[in-house]
């Protein structure tokens, strides 16, 4: 099928009408990556109204041979979501599905939910919450991420110490096809054993499959109770132990055990106006625990409390939140460390999980091995304790940044360092983040010829031509 | 290749030794269901001592052009687990897992447990109990399934209310593929979003995609504390309704919310001795509720019985266990139901799930379906009621079975009848048993082109030559 533009151009503008159609200049906003880190090029985006749309728009791109690039909120924290354009390729369709954002169907009884794709994040979270019940997946980008890019990414954050990743609360999807076919597998039942469960491939695929255009969620009840500590554990170590403690202790109670290290909360508290330290005086390690669940707020405190009792010298202080005010409080210093280390300085965020275990030896050597590279960096450190995931965070003052001869050479040597180091201690280099396009060369790197070979097998299946989000996941 | 046995027989003896290499009627255990309900044929029967022996032996058949089927404890539900030949087929070479059986490696802290494929599954709950820990997954058949088999078709049971299915306590594979390299998957992570999530095709394909030699699974803290209740909730609804409540009071502490008929108890007591009815009165509907944490029996038990209190007019009667040993009572009750139907007759058992809201709608109309087809049956239900899987089973006398003149055709009848109820409810007519090769017709009818298209073509992708477990899962 010849290329033809001239062609495609038209017909695509008719299906979405001229009021959904942007080219040229217009296309900044979506060709952009949201930290103004790169920008691409597309032929054109589109934003269709409704599924039959969007299939008709996938037809036309595979009938001429066009590559296409599925969007949502474009927050991808790695350039999954944007353009990337090897040498010589076409640029892409962008289709937006900012348009489809009904919330179908929520079932409280049965504890799901279905939602266009297009629907934020944020906007399931208070669907579920009007019937009183949790969508439990929670992250920074929440307001603006978009549920089929969240499901496209399986998106982690801060609830998956007890509820499981994005991939743990989807139930069934609705996905265009490469082939243009719609498959329609918006269930929602909890078990399902009829044949190979082909939801899967498309979660966390990154729109290289197929594009999602609906999906069905699990529900949880919602907790009614809170309670919440900040910690200073005397080690990394006595906070591993402080988590096995908590977990026999509260069980399912616990949601979250987040950690930041003494120059990650500096920074949040150096940078971002309205916040103080939790604890009279700096410390080496922070945690942020909370429990939740369907008591109420004193229970749940007591029992806290009581595992802080009990953690004896595991723990040198520790501020009990007495107050709603207090525990937004506390959730305000965590989901601020992003704009703390930026601005401190150019960072380099990691986005690594080790066996538990390990947490310990990877956080020591990882510093270790970044400062032995460029002695001038800062090392703040905020991750998800609870399951393994660690920020580590490579930050460099603007002014050294600046003077830098080739600062993308010494990013990359100290990503090599810190990778490394993963692998070694059975580790993952992309807990959460996936992969886009900054984690090509990893992915070469790191995956074992047996599992590239065989991702590529399915791309070839699924997408022969190899047009859906072209550039992404997949090394060339 | 040239399919020569006579050169093949000899290398596969030599890979495994002679003592571990079964012909003739030495496989009749292996090639026969456990039911004794059919049985199939094998070149040979191979039990490999590690999975470098696995690994030879499957390219060894690849070589040869020779089907294999992958096997465990074979206690399928559907004939997934013995040969079956459709006709001028060549018998397979089975791969009997059941010498691959250490406990590999048992991590507390990360909640974590590698083992191979040929531990049982009570085996791995041991395990996770002697270092405080659950592993979560437990049905019938736990003391003989194992495990590899056990993540091969996704089983449920009675604790997927709370911890989920099978896929969801997988953290990683071990794989011999069908070109017979070794993906090495096993890893120990809650996140890792590098690429395409290769496991979750290995999981519920029923051993057609790869033969798995090892995993590692997902642990939990042990509960400490359990609470059961024997209850009659007035009508179907109305146990709808206790379990929405029982969700709201109890949250993530609710274990299992099982339901029997009038009939299946019966059947339970009539035939399983040692059991007597835990209400004074029979009535229509039975509830087990089961709430477990990390508080204790007494503090729980209050909490059970309080939610039972507020239930007002849902319920007529309940019964509380009040030791241990009651609450080994109720479970025997559930646990004895395939035995007491057994006794009664010929039991056909079906294992559907429709969304919560059709769980008395579905049991109305398939009920008085299948008593339109033959009004002598009887019909006990016993089902998981919390996640919507409900197994409607249909017994029919010994005495009549055996005059029937075409029993196939009229159970076959009564399969479509109740099929056609689900598929219109939007349920599944295999929830938890998997497909084998006794639901190849229903995967055919009622699953749509584009599923197929899919599956067909993962499955031609992964195994172009069709070697492995053939005849299942995918109907010709």
């Amino acid at each position: 099928m010849s290329p033809d533009c001239s062609d495609l151009i038209p017909a695509l503008r008719a299906i979405v009408g001229a009021d959904h159609f942007l080219e040229g200049e217009d296309t900044t906003p979506y060709v952009t990556e949201w930290r103004g880190r790169f920008r691409g090029d597309a032929l054109c985006v589109v934003k269709p109204a409704d599924r039959e749309q969007v299939a008709a728009l996938v037809r036309l791109c595979v009938q001429h041979g066009a590559p296409l690039l599925p969007q949502g909120g474009n927050t991808s924290m790695c350039g999954g979501s944007v353009p990337y354009l090897a040498e010589h390729a076409r640029p892409p369709v962008i289709i937006n599905l900012a348009r489809l954002r009904r919330i179908r169907r929520i079932d409280p009884l049965n504890n799901s939910i279905e939602v266009d794709a297009g629907c934020t994040v944020a906007e399931v979270q208070a669907a579920a919450a009007s019937v009183d019940r949790l969508y439990a997946v929670s992250f920074g980008a929440e307001g603006s991420a978009q549920i089929g890019g969240s499901v496209a990414t399986n998106a982690g954050g801060t609830g998956v110490l007890r509820y499981g990743n994005t991939r743990d609360n989807v139930l069934g999807l609705e996905v265009v096809l490469p082939d243009g076919s719609l498959w329609d597998g918006l269930r929602t039942l909890r078990k399902d054993n009829t044949g190979y469960d082909l939801k899967q491939m498309f979660i966390g695929a990154e729109g290289t499959l197929g594009l999602i255009t609906a999906v069905t969620l699990k529900l949880h009840p919602r907790p009614t109770a809170q309670a919440m500590a900040w910690v200073a554990p005397r080690s990394l170590d006595d906070a591993l132990a402080l988590l096995a403690l908590t977990q026999d202790h509260c069980g399912a109670s616990l949601n979250a055990f987040e950690v930041l290290n003494h120059t990650q909360l500096e920074h949040v508290l150096t940078h971002v106006p309205g916040l103080r330290d939790p604890l009279p005086q700096p410390v080496a390690w922070n945690l942020l625990i909370e429990l939740s669940d369907r008591s109420d707020d004193a229970q749940l405190q007591a029992r806290l409390e009581q595992v802080l009792i009990q953690a004896g010298d595991l723990i040198t202080d520790a501020a009990l939140a007495r107050s709603q005010a207090q525990c937004e409080q506390f959730w305000r210093i965590r989901s601020s460390v992003s704009e703390g280390n930026k601005k401190s300085g150019m960072s380099l965020v990691f986005d690594v999980a080790v066996p538990l275990i390990q947490v310990p030896a990877f956080i020591a050597r990882a510093d270790a091995a970044v400062r032995a590279i460029c002695p001038a960096v800062r090392v703040p450190v905020v991750g998800h304790l609870g399951d393994g995931n660690m920020h580590l965070v490579i930050v460099i003052d603007w002014a050294l940044w600046q003077s830098l001869s080739e600062p993308q050479a010494l990013l990359q040597t100290m990503r090599d360092a810190v990778y490394a180091i993963v692998a070694e201690l059975g580790g993952t280099w992309s807990a959460e983040h996936g992969i886009g396009r900054m984690l090509l060369k990893e992915m070469q790197q790191y995956k074992s010829p047996v599992e590239l070979k065989l991702m590529r097998a399915i791309k070839a299946t699924l997408d022969p031509q190899g047009l859906f989000n072209p550039g992404k996941v997949l090394p060339a």
